[in-house]
């Protein structure tokens, strides 16, 4: 049974790192001591034993242990034996791009198909979706493929940022980049806004957090969905 | 000699479509009576046909007639006998895919390189840079390759937005984005602001337009560049 914790943020504004989803991470952590960590998407070209550092000391508060999973000689093993992984944020295609070099995508979708637990913050949770290509992040690298583990049946947004009516910025919206992605997919979008997450348990995705999330589907008008509501219904 | 507007945006708050740019267009396209049109970014999923005509409404204020890439049967042709181009802006990820499909990159670099009046707007200035890896835009398809014309020496971020001290978002700044970039690639980038574009005669790139630019460079702090300044002793 699929067992997921997907973050749009680390960290909101004023709190500290993974501060505000601590007893979340306690929970789906519960089972085991050590928790392998997923540095690669290295934000602002963090070091992977930087990154890791910054991750063990916010998990320490919960009494676990992390391991970079750049420590390991075999990273294959390494997710294939791990009770638990967490992976941070950064630049979505650095880390797909070493994920693919590692050859660790398979495995890591498998482990968590056979339901370890897993979380991931903004990229780390962009990687649950079908694919990167909602990503807010710049193409710094080159993947070998936008193809992601495609745990859960659709693709996310996370910092998602509603249009901003006084701006006078002429970029694109983030709406309206989601639009444009719809004119060349059809996989659904949810738009998870900073300090919401989805907790996935077997086929049940539920919103939590403050806020509501919004629902991107090709064709339609894009709408709502409140903190508390299970996603499985809206994806059919 | 090369001779080419490499613009920010098309629009500037409050304007309409091109209008604040059609002096400079009208100096860069006096040789000509029409100018090839490529509407591959299709902004929003507009048609090529929609987009066309929207970018012939623009041209014919200047005179000049507007005929879309896409209507050609042979697209390679209609770039080796272009006597001028523009590439308008939309999805840089969609437009870069569309080039390399018609394989018009080859092409548009030699008749850009030998001196064909060439604008481009937003992802249509993008593709100006070594590689289109400094773009805002989503990856909503995967091109073959993020290379792009390299007929300036450096990459643009266009609509370049300086970091807002009130923000309350924990996404990357656009300044945290492109150092990213240089954690990985060595190439310099130029933050062009909307309102600002580049005029470019052979080796001489001016910066033009109201605002300073900001230059980015692997390893030193970013800094700015005054209007009317020329890039080119910036880039050695």
């Amino acid at each position: 049974m699929k067992n997921l914790l997907v973050v749009s943020t680390s960290t909101v504004y004023g709190g500290e790192y993974l501060d505000y989803i601590t007893d979340e991470m306690a929970e789906l952590f519960k089972d085991t001591e050590e928790v392998i960590f997923i540095p690669y998407a290295r934000p602002g070209g963090i070091s992977h034993d930087s990154y890791t550092e910054k991750a063990a000391k916010a998990f320490d508060k919960i009494g676990k242990k992390i391991i970079g999973l750049h420590t390991f000689e075999d990273p294959i093993a390494a997710i294939k034996d791990a009770k638990g992984v967490f992976t941070g944020g950064g630049n979505t295609f650095v880390l797909v791009n070493a994920l693919y070099k590692f050859e660790v995508i398979q495995p890591l979708r498998e482990a968590i198909f056979n339901g370890m637990p897993y979380m991931g913050t903004s990229a780390g949770s962009n990687i649950c979706g079908v694919s990167m290509q909602t990503t807010n992040d710049m193409p710094i690298v080159y993947p070998p493929s936008f193809k992601t583990l495609g745990v859960i049946p659709f693709n996310l947004n996370p910092h998602y940022l509603d249009p901003d009516p006084t701006s006078k910025h002429m970029g694109e919206t983030r709406e309206t980049r989601i639009a444009e992605f719809h004119t060349q997919n059809t996989i659904p979008v949810v738009g998870l806004r900073e300090g919401s997450w989805l907790r996935v348990k077997g086929d049940d995705i539920i919103l939590k957090g403050d806020l509501d999330a919004r629902l991107f589907k090709q064709g339609q008008k894009p709408y709502e969905i409140s903190s508390g509501k299970a996603l499985n219904s809206e994806l059919v």
